[in-house]
């Protein structure tokens, strides 16, 4: 199948530089990089083996793409504005879109350009930094788990999901079919919310975090927090995850999250997709996070008035 | 009467200069100004017009004092864990001790030494500060409302009160007896925990809070939060006084907070006897306020770990 990969950052230059080197025909979308990457290629220095595509499909402009098989969407939330634009140029009213960004209903998005029926979902499980245009260095870890986004299509997975994952693993990528895209994602903001939103307000690495009795609490209280909201919308998550997120996130070295490091390069924060449209989703559901709002509402205050 | 002031900042030195400059007989227990303070004496710029005492009782041990009719103590909460030898030194068997802290329950060690029935509390409200050793600016407002502490004797305005009100009265003290000191240290409360805690979180004055949708949300849920708790806790508050609050705090000059300049500089914020207490006194009456315990956590991190 061919693909379009929509960003070259820590995720789409990781994804699409191996999809790429495997073969396939894949077409980058690019907006700062895009000069050096026509000109220089793309750079990938994993322990999958490194690796450096000297030609790559580069494009400024999503008018200049070919329609694909298959996007993936690999941008921050923070810039889907561009999104419905690059969508409707690229996309046959067969295509399907794969959203790999952070945070509740993402897929929302795409699925108001093409469709519900059309729009896959993937958590990415990976530590991978861009550490200069056209250079990712992927670190480790690197799984993908996916699902279908329409409602009607949950519960099972299908085949073009099978489809998918085939290619994706071919190219080397730890790929994971799911037959529940809303667990899922609501798992992954059982961590995202707590490390995410403690580490910017409190300026802490998950070691900080973990050995103070104070935060070390709240991220439990958090994690509590959405879990009673993924339950109100529907997705019931065993209370072991809390306990078993805890102790991993004690074992592992000092992290500095996404959002930190966001925060601390002056980029705006994923404050809405990860923490807006979760806490109003469990809003409407009947259930008021008390915390997640707070931290929510702090977020938000700190993506316009950083700290001195 | 005679009194004792315990520290000389911005409270003491305000309220014990204007004591001694009417008058009155008055021995400062002092720390770090002991030395320029026996030398140089005290000097307090004020609205109510600048005096220099150039001899003052200061003292830098509490053997070395008289015993009083009324101690004041005005240390911060942060150093409390001096107060019970010092009163035990100062104190005779009637002395009544007047303490003007910050916080929730601050008259608790006070009462563990010299007993409930010979407690009075006070809340204090005035712009001030210490700008040197022995040098406070007192700028605006200088109000105390202060009452009985002791259950027994709260509800009524006491002989006694009225003669500590005449006294400080007549130094140009304005001052409020209250039958209520518990009420009104809960109306204290209702803007010290929101300004003071946001203030230091998210390193901001009260208008860049008032000034953000979500932070003056934050501000005024913490607000409706405290009104709960303080519900509980027995003392019934009108809703208005919110709406007054932030109307009030929104017109205001931007202003940091005590708990903000102590935070930069460096010093231990009351953390304890301003949210720790509170959280306590709800938790005991039954009520949960998951935001103010979500601020207690966080500056209890932010107490130990600085920002960067």
């Amino acid at each position: 199948m061919s693909y379009a990969v929509l960003g070259a950052g820590a995720l789409g230059g990781l994804y699409g530089g191996l999809l790429a080197n495997a073969g396939y025909d894949v077409h980058f979308l690019l907006r700062s990089d895009y000069e050096f990457v026509r000109e220089h290629g793309l750079r990938v220095d994993t322990p999958l083996g490194d690796f450096h595509l000297r030609t790559v499909n580069a494009y400024a402009r999503a008018e200049e793409m070919p329609q694909v098989d298959v996007v993936l969407v690999c941008w921050k939330t923070t810039q889907t504005e561009h999104l419905a634009a690059a969508l409707r140029l690229i996309c046959r009213s067969d295509t399907l879109v794969m959203v790999l960004q952070n945070g509740w209903d993402v897929e929302r998005a795409a699925a108001d350009v093409v469709g519900a029926e059309r729009v896959l979902g993937g958590c990415c499980f990976l530590c991978s930094n861009k550490v200069g245009p056209g250079h990712i260095h992927h670190l480790d870890y690197g799984r993908i788990a996916f699902g279908e986004y329409a409602d009607s299509l949950r519960g099972s997975i299908s085949e073009r999901m099978l489809r998918i994952a085939a290619d994706l693993a071919r190219a080397k990528i730890d790929i994971q079919p799911a037959k529940d895209l809303r667990a899922m994602r609501w798992r992954k903001l059982m961590w995202n919310i707590p490390y995410n939103g403690l580490s910017v307000v409190l300026q802490a690495d998950t070691r900080q975090i973990m050995t103070d009795p104070h935060a070390s609490l709240l991220a439990e209280e958090l994690m509590l927090e959405v879990r009673e909201a993924a339950a109100a919308c529907g997705s019931a998550i065993e209370a072991s995850h809390i306990t078993k997120m805890l102790d991993d996130t004690r074992k592992m070295v000092p992290y500095d999250s996404s959002m930190l490091l966001d925060y601390r390069a002056g980029r705006p924060m994923e404050v809405e997709s990860i923490f807006g449209n979760a806490l109003r989703a469990s809003l409407d559901a009947g259930y008021r996070p008390a915390k997640v709002e707070m931290l929510y509402r702090q977020l938000a205050f700190l993506n316009v008035h950083r700290l001195a």
